[in-house]
């Protein structure tokens, strides 16, 4: 029986990410592919304790329907949390969601009519490239260097192309290559995205893992015309098995969010909701942030020193200052989507690069995580990438 | 600053329920609005058991991400369910979701493009039409009475509209009639589903809560062709505020919504799959239904025999054998909109009928919702509400 789909569906494809986890998901795989936080530091007690407290003292609210904005005192948390940022806000600006994810397929809800334009990093996270192509649009990647976009770029694209609807970027600890932006190229983000009237979805599930460095502040901060629509997440500050973010924007843009979420899936978790804000009463998410920082800037800092020395001559890569990831360019004949079998064969795993570029054509790149993965398994699993690597050149 | 938006926007309008349910959440309002469970019955002690079990048991599991098609051993429980009620299938035609609302929003990813019909029963569940609305189609909506759709409505009405692109019905204790479909019009609907090759949309959030006569087998039950994609969830028969649903349909279908599922929010969550599935395990699921049942015929004869000592005269209902809704036509000079505010000043909250009409039109229908509130607060808001209808005549 020829059952007829949308049109779009001819555009959505399978994130290659969850694809490439589905194969490595086998405990003797060593991962560097996904963006996964490592699970010896949740914080597994502590949830518990206020999971219990949360059932004992309100278990027929956690269990039943709330409203789809969210629950307020958890909202209340996290506007305070951003205050403490630099980010003028309160609860009325907070909508809870089921994970940041969410955010960008109800961005593409909102913003994409078939044919519009996202104009994001190139290169950049290949599900929120996924998420926006359910919309039929079009991508129009900007070049990066490592202070951000390239302004000077950014505005002869945007000339060019009136068909640029909205902007998508990972200001911080950019997934996939672990750069931060600069101060000024954050201004000279807005400045542009002012003239143009471009909402600017600021995606930052990263910015708490500073390993190094001073902060610098969201654009969020600096929106003083309502533009940017920041999304944040617990997933890699808490927990991603618990699938809660948040969208901090302006209430008239925040009701439409609120409206398409109502559409998309009601609310999020009611339950989840309230056990995190029980855990940011007792406990100090801070504290905890702390706890990972330390183990990920050790991860980070031996991932750097074994790609200096098992990677093949003419390879570079990126110095982030926190997050998840190394951006790793190797020399120009390997390709890495066609030698992934090879060390998928000898149980390690990456991304191929080419799936972050909207536009694809670069075959020489690849992502590493950093944060998953036990020392003893990067030193194991980078001198086996090694090994296949340097038979290529 | 004048920000562009997706033309779709111009349809999105936020939900009536979730509107009026924000309105009414004041503890000392009686609402027969809402379609939430009784929260007296939640099984808490027993979740919360669960819960303590998963986190002391797989904790670093249960809170990172997960497989997009959801948690194997739940998948497999949920499977096994299906065969014993005469759907022949197993967990590979299982996707979890967040809540069965969002499998409405994913089909509408999946199957229209704008222009595009829904076929679905007049009246509906009115938060299906938000859904679908985002993907800018129109409805089809097809004469019901007591034993569910008219075939021949359907038939008529399908072969003059080619754009016909998807049928969304509930077949078992509808939304919001309360209504149940006979065998024989389950076995038309699937004859002209086939003729004209569209998917089915089976929607059954109530199937389980039946107090009296017969079950009768679900569409999927007798889908020979692989048309029907089949929604459960665990909203109505544990609890909606741990957003958990499911997505029964063939395999090749599944894989699409679960590329869908990928863009629009990565996975369910990790956690509350491994609670719920620890519950079926250690306790019996079909027990704490058998309580709720019990519970819930109660309080729908006492709304029966309410309607019948309080409604105005020229009123009439639907008898349903279960679910959680009765369906009131009042007399025709009544607008049950425009007297809303009347019994909200009373205290006492219902949905107007209209929002659960694709074509709008009819001023004299209301939803009551009997499962959430106490005997003693349906005694009292049944008496409200009389009151002000009987005003009217």
């Amino acid at each position: 029986m020829e059952i007829k789909f949308a049109r779009r569906t001819e555009q959505m494809n399978s994130s290659v990410v969850r694809e490439t986890l589905k194969l490595t998901a086998k405990p003797d795989v060593i991962s560097f592919a996904g963006g996964m936080p490592a699970p010896e530091v949740f914080p597994v007690r502590e949830l518990q304790a206020a999971m219990n407290k949360v059932l004992e003292t309100s278990g027929r609210v956690a269990l039943q329907y709330g409203p789809t904005d969210g629950y307020l005192p958890l909202r209340e948390k996290i506007a305070a949390r951003h205050r403490k940022a630099g980010i003028s806000c309160t609860a009325d600006d907070i909508l809870m969601i089921s994970g940041s994810q969410q955010g960008l397929d109800l961005a593409g809800k909102l913003f994409l009519d078939p044919g519009d334009l996202v104009v994001c990093e190139s290169p950049t996270y290949t599900a929120a490239l996924s998420a926006f192509r359910a919309y039929e649009c079009g991508f129009l990647p900007i070049d990066t260097d490592d202070d951000g976009m390239i302004i000077e770029d950014l505005e002869r694209k945007l000339a060019a192309n009136p068909r640029a609807k909205v902007i998508y970027v990972i200001p911080t600890f950019q997934n996939p290559t672990g750069r931060t932006w600069s101060l000024e190229r954050r201004k000279g983000l807005l400045k542009v995205a002012e003239k143009y009237a471009l909402p600017i979805l600021e995606d930052n599930p990263y910015g708490d893992l500073r390993y190094e460095g001073e902060p610098i502040p969201p654009l969020k901060a600096m929106d003083t015309q309502g533009l940017v629509i920041y999304m944040g997440s617990f997933s890699k500050t808490l927990s991603p098995g618990i699938r809660l973010g948040w969208i901090l924007a302006a209430p008239e843009l925040l009701q439409k969010f609120n409206t398409a979420k109502q559409g998309a899936d009601l609310q999020a978790s009611t339950i989840m909701q309230m056990v995190v804000n029980t855990y940011l009463e007792d406990y100090d998410l801070d504290a905890n942030i702390r706890k990972l920082n330390a183990l990920y800037h050790k991860r980070r800092d031996l991932m750097l020193s074994l790609l200096e020395q098992e990677f093949p001559k003419g390879s570079s890569w990126t110095h982030p200052q926190g997050g998840l990831f190394i951006w790793v360019t190797v020399p120009e004949q390997i390709d890495t989507a066609k030698i992934m079998p090879q060390v998928v064969a000898r149980k390690v795993a990456y991304i191929p690069g080419h799936s972050f570029f909207a536009d694809g054509g670069v075959t020489n790149t690849l992502r590493l995580n950093f944060s998953n993965a036990s020392e003893e398994k990067i030193i194991t699993g980078m001198k086996l990438m090694g090994e296949v690597l340097r038979e290529q050149v």
